[in-house]
């Protein structure tokens, strides 16, 4: 719409300096992962760092920002069946996204990993990401299912949880080596979800 | 062998405490996960806690022997296909190890993800033992294939590597919500990772 009424004055100043600030928290996590500093991040924007506490009170509120940003596994996932992209390329592109931004990756597995600890203010936050998250894959899997682009023999909620379980433990292992072909693993993985008999033909099965 | 020399007097004695501490440490992981309490270990053997660091110097180099323990995935894998038992149950049961014993596996996990900073005292250990672990699972997957209990159309790495993946990352899952079937899943995927022809006859395929 062209027509849509933008926030004026003090309220669409505040949102745009969020968002640069989101924004540079991005690039200087992208460049140095969970060490990315306040101070760095304030000096990109041009602002102190107690300003940037407006925004975001906690360094863990900007940094949960910034993953934020990149949820791309769900959404690609989705956009992928929606119009019949191949799965496969669909998961390719997704793991190259982590291959190419190591840092945010980095930042990611190291949240996710200390907020299993129901104490740790990110508990919630994570226990809800990876519920929509679930959510998410399930739903394309089982469109996928109807539509013959996955293997329907197995149930739909598995295959799901093992697709977002192999690219969060690939992660986890191209972290610690970074010579492991995560794209092509990935690939592979992929490769066995799709209906074993006619795999190039869409052709439909029902569990 | 049974008269095999076993080591005496001040070497012995410093082994047992060692082994001890070790144990007692396991059991405190297994409860309290990642908080486990260096003042809580030293009272389950009875030592003061400066005693612990003559044995552990740092606590992280107690909770690395702690992971150490519990190194079973490989191992189980190994020994499944050594014995000709179904890869699917040396799963399950590995996975349930897991379940069964969250401390341990809420430790590794962070401790896995906080070792991905190069600077990261345990950044060398993890980067060792994941490539001990690829190795390990590597070697069973590619003896599964020629015996024909894993299918062979896809490369053994790139099995192997997925499912300590999908491993790793449903654990990750699991620990957010506990309501997720894990072994349920685990099981789903390693049916996947059979011949997709013949899958209880042994029938040999070659890639």
């Amino acid at each position: 719409m062209t027509n849509e009424r933008k926030p004026r004055g003090p309220y669409r100043k505040s949102a745009q300096r969020r968002e640069q600030i989101l924004q540079a928290a991005y690039e200087a996590v992208d460049e140095h992962g969970e060490r990315a500093s306040l101070h760095d991040i304030a000096q990109r924007v041009g602002v102190t760092q107690p300003a940037l506490t407006y925004y975001f009170p906690t360094r863990d509120d900007l940094l949960l920002a910034v993953l934020e940003r990149r949820d791309v596994l769900g959404k690609a996932f989705g956009r992928a069946v929606a119009e019949r992209e191949t799965i496969v390329d669909s998961v390719v592109a997704g793991t190259r996204f982590v291959t190419d931004h190591p840092g945010i990756a980095k930042l990611h597995v190291t949240l996710a990993a200390a907020a299993t600890d129901p104490e740790s203010p990110a508990h919630g936050y994570f226990a809800d990401r990876y519920r929509a998250l679930a959510a998410e894959v399930i739903q394309a899997v089982e469109e996928g299912q109807r539509a013959g682009v996955f293997r329907a023999d197995q149930p739909a909620e598995h295959l799901a949880r093992a697709v977002v379980a192999v690219l969060e433990g690939l992660q986890m292992q191209w972290m610690h080596d970074p010579t492991v072909d995560m794209v092509g693993i990935a690939e592979t993985f992929t490769r066995m979800l799709v209906p074993p008999a006619g795999a190039d033909g869409g052709e439909q099965r029902e569990g």
